[in-house]
């Protein structure tokens, strides 16, 4: 199921080949990555995190892997706008899920955080399927194990800083407040972009960036260039280690109804994809797209294939880097 | 179920509390306000109107006020880009729906102006949940009740200013000029905003511009920025008394897919809000959110929930416009 | 909104008047019945609980109380196979629903028991809408506080009997081997019946067995004559308290898709009510119906009307047995 | 578009050949019969009625003619359990939809009445797609004008003979109550067969019966077999003029989820069938379907496809009668 | 069903008037516009064309042009944007579907040629409602037997020149290799505009270009504008015959997610319309709107809508150019 | 992923533990089984057949294999009713889908025959996934090249014994005409069962006979005891290879909605399984369930999860057989 390889610089791993089998057949892999549990050989690894404990408002972000996995099948491996040959450029395996305890998000955050850094120790970069957001905390714990605090770039219409739910200290609303406490998350270095909607009070924000995150409204957002947002998130990470969160909310309900907690007057995925666009010099350590929730989907999966699509973009950049 | 209040500032009534419970528990009143009968203490009373026998193609808006319930729940006190807390400004509650009768047009509108009246009477400002758009005659004939004949403010895909259909007077084309000729409407103090699509003939905008009618086509509108809308209408209202009522097919059927009539080409969600935002300085008697027909909406009720954050944006403007 | 009452025999609380205002107007509770909080003067207390962090596969049944409510507009008082006038006879309110914590089983647990407990001492029968299964151990345990250990009368295609799922103690997999072990349920005067599908092992059903439940496959329930099943479920509760809990996943999927683990080959509509009314003279001290998921319901919600439908059924043979 | 004949007692119409063109392909006509206006030639014209007004719940029968012919598509000549070529023992037409006026049933009764009038006195027999059962009073005038009082056969999970609904005299519960006191139908020589459900009282039914009708509930209509069924029919219309009324709601909503007022626990498609076939000796005037309302189908039209089959054998038995 | 017409300047064809009959009354044609087989009198005939052998990824284009007939059943005559009575100029036909062969995509090219041919050969300019795009290899070899080789002006996501799909050689990605190569397609005069997303390798447009095509993306497009684009296209077509084509994946998944091959980032309806509406000079000898797959539209069928909307901006153009 | 060992009469290949991981984590394989290329090790292979060319219908099986997967997550070792642990006997692996060519019947037969036999050859069982009914040809092809003219048991609505198609020799409805006429069916030691709905004439299945088939329809096999089911099929094989096929349209479209030609009146899906349960004496070389097509499945995919459950029932009886 591995690409034909016949120079040393093919990577290892890529999709099968759409020329000897219809893209609609065979078992459901990202892109149509073979999924193998050696990652010896792979520059990147998709993995899912099919865990939805932590959602307050709409379930189901536990088949979110599942939906954009099987959104993924018409991915080619060429991007026009960045010029690129992904999948020539990048060996990318499906790795399948990581294991999760349903109903227990504290220890799923520890197995994400092993997981992760599993992945990463292994020379690989880690690419996450969520999953509600709760999980980032696990991601950043096991990005931090290895590169120490991180900064954190996220596209959400949600700022996520909450401490606790209902007395829960782990749901979809804390993970950044949980993370910034541990050590794990550098608030100081990180962007939240994209919130919007209505809100408990202004202090919900104000609290955000007491803490030292910048916030970015989706109204100030969209009133931003790229490539000024690329330099605001340059500014921002100070060339420290960086990780790449994208909240599937932060595009209007519209284009992405499959989520828990949807807000109307969202980005629409041109504006949304040209800021991801415009991260490509950026060396992310690592990536996830999350709340995805494929029981809300439409007949066409059309929240399920644009997160696919937003997980290629991701995979762009990180071959658009290392090509250049 | 109403807030917990210690100062004599704190509206009388408000959304419960969801640090008490998850928001998608409990009987489903509009934003998780208490349904009461006695209006005293209110300032808004959010009612629903099930009534769709004057649908031309499409049935469903009988079930508009429920699904705008349904979509309601997530919304939150603080309304960040107009920096108003809307529910500890404005005492709202659901008054339930009032009493129609399926298949007499004719009646439905005096139970209507009855309703409407009354809730006036009490110096309550009625915010309706449709329903068709034949409601609006009845609404009008309500205000003008108590406050003489009415500006309107609409947004709305179609005119509505058919004198019948099918030798029906009242269908959900014709309330406009049925108004104007009771006197309950002033075309001469009234915009129509968002007008597109194919039309019987030249006719059909020029009869309503004969009638004293501002009209605003789409592509008008959307040429317009909103402080020239609110302009406008300042101009058009004159300072009399108003009534805004907004058609969710005013939007685009991506946003908007459940609704009878729908056209393509409509306005973006954050287009049209901002056209709401605008006129964040007038007084209105009333609002009115029409035409929203739940068995048609998708998995995600992307436009029950829409609706329900226009209506929240109706009570923003009013609250901002109290508290200024 | 309760009914009008000459006479001493009426109950206080009952649907809305029909005649007043159409079915499908209103706020929605269950059947059209006041939503109260203070339960002086109703015989049986609709309740809800929107818990499902239990489930293990998919989820949804937290929205399962507002589905049934939406389901059961159409419910008239009259019960012909029965000759019951149910509203009639038995005052019935929608008491809203009962606090949960989401993401936190254990709590939630307790705050069910507290819940069901209260109604009960107010000398109330409780009649619970769910929720995932996990938490008729909550039920038991406030019945048992005020009854001691309970006989159940389970309909359900599973038996729900395991220890743990994943190392987690209350699922939906797991509230009777808890009940047991907490002492809350009498395992000697209980019955399972209706277990169908693919199962761990022969010890899934031998190991309900060896605690002493009686259990019924959904083949040996078929086979039985509703009579046989009455004089059997007689028989076993030997007249002691005793609590009856549907399990929608009981019926075909045909009839309830919506629902987290489906078997197929499951009962008929028509067959699983025709042993609920069987139970006609057994003196219930509550019931439930539980594991609606309404995100996978069809468009036409024919599971929540049907679990709809079951409730009513179960307040039919409480009305029957106290008229009788 | 009509068959090839070489033989004169071929029918004139039929539906296009299957040999020629795809069964999904060309304008949707029932069974892909012609369309045509002048009934000259024709045995059946099978017409829509797209009337909603009437529905007391879900609205969406106006769709109900286009329904059922998208449902019909797939229908071919011969009927295997009654051996009868009934594309080659009559000829059928679409005569597409019967004027009507929506929100006023009143004129809608007359423009049926005098539509089914016009068929019947080309001598032509009316096979009507409804549209909600308020039109049956229509289509009774009609047959009436004709043949004098009728006798009616109604499968139906409602008796439809109440005297109004909501001080409306024509809606979907009340055509019965009327015909009777019009004198177009004669309930001594009638029979209305499948009720079940909730009732608002024992009166309900014993209404039915003091008016004259004789009522089978559902339950008992499953005790009776075909045979006996055919009998009890025979007895009751004595010989006189007879019209077949078929509400698809008296199938299990599981079969038929589209309609307005579902009940649970209804017949099974085949169990209806079987009484509709029992009935092939009786020389009905006229037939409808009614009830489907495609805005609640679900994505394979299951609703639309039975109501096309209930046709199809209504067809069925008048081919056969005429045949032997 | 054709309009009264009093004066010869009125066109033969037309919509049904929906004065007579509500707009979902009756048998489905495009528009309400008679179904007729004699195309004398008649300036444009609609056609379907109901085949997706060609299809690579979803099927259900079979399906399409019912999907369009229904989803243009509110379409009006008169087209304020162009000022243009389009009924009242152009006489409309619903000509049916064209016959094809499914599994048999070469037979099915030469049944499209033959028919269109024969449309073409009357006077009648056809607008054909696909269907996948792999016939409009077959519409060209019709145009070009009556014009020669034609010019095209392509809106769609894709630049389908691939030469064969899976050593298939007709396919949806390949009509325009094949036209090219059968030279009934220039490619020199043509215009391939709204490509996106990812690709098999820079070849797949360079292909294109080298062929002859001048190809514009998306993100080309967005950045023209409608006036550019009509000066572009009036330079490649160079005044000879010309076709127009579109593919209804060069909308937005979220306008049209009823499609194939989705493409998320695509253009929003009224920039896609704006330069349809920008070519109302170019004289096209044919139309088509292809790749509408029903089986993924939503419940309110916006797909179909907006391509029913298309088809008639489409009418349009061409009404207006010869009223001017 | 496969399952821990100790002991050397253990299946080398079976489903991942659900003690591990959550049953919708992970790829999706048939009831979670290894995804092996290599069938050393395995009795059964499942395999999918992703082809929809000759639908003459609704199309949609092409994605058949991938949904039946996806219903596959529930299945569980052990089978009740036949008191057998499956996966505890049989070595089961997911290999994948065989090469199809879309568009190509011809060549797509040659492909599946080629792959069966392959299977056939390394002495494992296959078990195909279809795709439509058209692919039987190629697995009897497959079947005889190794063991001569096949007895074939078919449930199936459909005869599927026509001879072409539109002039397309190879569709749904042609394969055991063909296969009689090469020779790899013999129709003598072949059960057709569960026809139903109407057909083009009598000759239909008189033709079918007339071959030399025995054909039951779906009301002589509900009258039809299993054993005496089990008898008429060992009389018809005579103790000769026989292959059973399962189309998924044998089933009520209320139980199985999402098939291509749906029939109403079909089996209920516990007596369909009652006659596979019947068939545990007869040693199948081979299985298939066909002719799911999930776009037309509803929001709880019970098709899917339906014909999952068929497919556990095949290896239910072959795991049975080979532990007896």
């Amino acid at each position: 199921m591995t690409n034909a390889s016949d120079t040393p610089s093919e990577p290892q791993y890529g999709p099968a080949s759409a020329a000897l089998a219809p893209r609609y057949s065979g078992v459901r892999t990202f892109a149509r990555c073979p999924h193998v549990s050696d990652l010896a050989g792979a520059d990147v690894a998709v993995v899912g995190v099919p865990f939805d404990t932590g959602t307050s408002y709409r379930p189901g972000p536990r088949f979110g892997p599942d939906g954009i996995r099987a959104g993924s099948q018409l991915l080619r491996p060429y991007h026009p706008p960045l010029d690129i040959d992904v999948f020539g450029t990048l060996s990318v395996v499906d790795a399948g899920d990581l294991a999760v305890t349903s109903g227990n998000a504290a220890r799923t955050l520890e197995q994400i955080a092993q997981g992760v850094e599993a992945i990463l120790r292994a020379g690989v970069v880690p690419l996450v399927l969520g999953g509600d957001h709760t999980i980032v905390l696990g991601e950043l714990r096991g990005h931090a194990a290895v590169h120490g605090p991180m900064g954190l770039i996220l596209l959400d219409a949600h700022a996520d800083t909450w401490d606790a739910y209902f007395g829960e200290p782990y749901a979809h609303g804390t993970p950044l407040w949980h993370a910034v406490k541990e050590g794990v998350l550098d608030p100081h270095r990180s962007l939240l972009a994209g919130m919007r909607g209505s809100l408990y009070g202004p202090h919900n924000l104000g609290d955000a960036r007491a803490m030292g995150f910048e916030v970015l409204t989706t109204e100030e957002l969209r009133a931003t260039a790229p490539a000024d947002f690329a330099r605001l998130v340059a500014e921002r990470l100070g060339g420290g280690p960086a990780f790449l969160s994208f909240d599937i909310d932060v595009l209007d309900p519209a284009f992405a109804p499959a989520t828990g907690t949807p807000e109307v007057c969202g980005l629409l995925p041109h504006e949304a994809i040209a800021f991801v666009r415009s991260l490509v010099d950026v060396p992310f350590t690592g990536f996830d797209v999350v709340e995805v929730s494929p029981p809300y989907d439409n007949a066409s999966q059309t929240t399920a294939m644009l997160a696919a699509n937003v997980a290629y973009e991701l995979l762009a950049i990180e071959a658009k880097r290392r090509a250049s």
